[in-house]
């Protein structure tokens, strides 16, 4: 079951001048930092009451980042759904005919463990679901 | 001052096919459904506990949602960010640098007065701000 959106992820060029803007918007800095090399990229969190806003540089021209930035340019990437158990929603959601990119979970940032759907299969939206595994950020 | 990200828009073509993919996701169906007039889209609201998603259909070829599914195909179109008041949020940004779709305030989904900034300035994301004038969906 998705339990809530926790994340959207921004692919972005320039890591610095983009925490300079978001830091504008946010009037407060970044709450978390992190590489996470398995995606191959460099995050910056903000967040207020809510959700956070994950800024995504890549580090390596083969992240995935790297390649959404070649095709369409900056911007939302993803959005991340928290769930309870992973491994059960990959089950349910690839039973009900989703697609999916990572059929086992893979670390992500803030001690979650990740997976994507394909958005073929969700009307374009690129979808993480997320299960906590360590205490995250700002807490 | 953004407070929170209140819901995540999702340009799609056949709303009432969203609809039922996206029931299959959330295994429960939109809380809300409401016809926009002024941006010209029908909307169905997912909501768990937290910001909703805002699926957007448009009702006439001049729509924005009309205009960037055909440029970008369906996916993720806006994240919007609650303010307690647009006016002087605006101003904010304005004298910031950020470049602004709307410079006042139109009616939106939920009982909001929305404004949306154009990503050029915020890195390739589509980003609405809105005050809440009265009671949302679900409430």
């Amino acid at each position: 079951m998705l339990k809530k959106i926790v994340h959207i992820g921004v692919a972005v060029r320039d890591l610095e001048a983009s925490v300079r803007l978001f830091t504008d918007l946010y009037q407060r800095g970044p709450v978390h930092r992190e590489e996470v090399r398995d995606q191959k990229v460099l995050t910056a969190m903000f967040s207020s009451d809510g959700p956070s806003l994950e800024l995504l540089q890549a580090t390596d021209h083969e992240s995935p980042i790297a390649r959404f930035i070649e095709k369409w340019g900056e911007g939302i990437h993803h959005v991340s759904f928290e769930v309870d158990d992973i491994e059960t929603e990959l089950q349910r959601l690839s039973s009900l005919g989703f697609v999916l990119i990572d059929k086992h979970p893979r670390p992500g940032a803030g001690g979650y463990l990740v997976a994507f759907l394909h958005p073929r299969s969700t009307n374009g939206v690129l979808i993480e679901i997320g299960q906590r595994m360590a205490s995250g950020y700002g807490e």
